[in-house]
């Protein structure tokens, strides 16, 4: 399991007092980047050489309690399933002892033409 | 069916070229709040009046294809379900013939200690 | 003199009750890209015929009063100056008869390598 | 001489491939909070106690070369000058050797119903 952590600033509250809502998604997918760079997965080098994007095709978000300013999140993240041309992804955000969100992230691999392709097996091996 | 339109801007794009995930959840939002708007509710008159709020406990989105700059999306906005303190929307987003997200999002009704509230008969008949 | 209008929702306000202050320059920017596809300046096109790119070099902000939720924002746009290779835009935000934001934004004309390019006569008279 | 650093996601950028022009504005109030926060100066607990807030009045940002995805941005935060209620900061924003941005900020001290307040001797010794 991968866990970073990231400050709530005022850029992601709204006027309800809280994290808007679509902000959750922000802060999953920097934790999802620092978790390929921590295993050494480099998107940038993975487009450049082997023509291998990855695009976000579903996203299930429960929010259980809001976050607020100045909160410093918790995000863990884990690979939940790898198959031939996508991965899902899960991951939990919370705030000290206080659980707030749950998101499920699938992952598809795709060429530069966006269809699907085949994760090879070094990227594999880095995922499990 | 309620249906608005939003242009896509270089706000809402990202270093990939499309439209970043995370904001097509800005977009049904803003979708959501014209849907209230044009069916009468008004909800900084609901929280002040009657004390109750929406809040967004469960997002599902699907991507289907990316939304580019300049792009004018359109999108569809259904009550699937009304239940006694929650509301289930379903949205589509569109752009000319493609079809872009699909999206279910659940909000609860809430009072101001954020405790689950039963949607008012009058809210209920401005929502079928 | 350009004019256009832009709802304030959710996504732009903060937990200060109030249009989060970087989000001046997204209205801005819209309203830049409406007036220039108004007068016919098509910037994809721009950028794949002539390789022609604008990019923001400068810009002054003042914040007059605070704009929030639900407010209809009616942004006007000036061309201030032409120059040969940069264009000072002038923009004012305001919400029924109050006056909002003011902003002066210099955008320079650069080529492909991001070196300074002439605007051509054809893009010139398009903005007198 | 204050200094932060903040990871570029592609959340910042925009389908230029650079860094999206308001968000200069996101990270430099990152690195504002994190000064304050650790001179001690505590937005929320002034709010609360004293009912004095600092707003934005005035930026002024230079855009000298962009930043991409992936780059992580140093923050340096200076106070320029502390007046009787208002302080003026000026930021600069690099990465590597290469200089980015410049701002400079204008921020006044009001009371909560934004009328000019006076900043307290306790605040304004921190802020020297």
């Amino acid at each position: 399991m991968h866990n970073c952590q990231f400050r709530v600033y005022y850029e992601d509250t709204d006027a309800g007092g809280v994290v808007y809502y679509a902000n959750y998604l922000k802060f999953a997918e920097r934790a999802r980047t620092e978790y390929l760079r921590d295993v050494g997965i480099n998107q940038s080098e993975l487009a450049e050489k082997d023509g291998i994007l990855f695009v976000v095709r579903h996203v299930s978000l429960d929010l259980k309690k809001p976050a607020r300013l100045d909160d410093m999140l918790s995000i863990n993240t884990n690979v939940e399933k790898i198959a031939g041309a996508s991965i899902i992804m899960r991951q939990e955000i919370s705030c000290g002892q206080i659980d707030l969100a749950h998101l499920s992230v699938k992952i598809a691999c795709v060429d530069t033409n966006m269809r699907p392709a085949r994760l090879s097996d070094n990227v594999k091996s880095k995922l499990v």
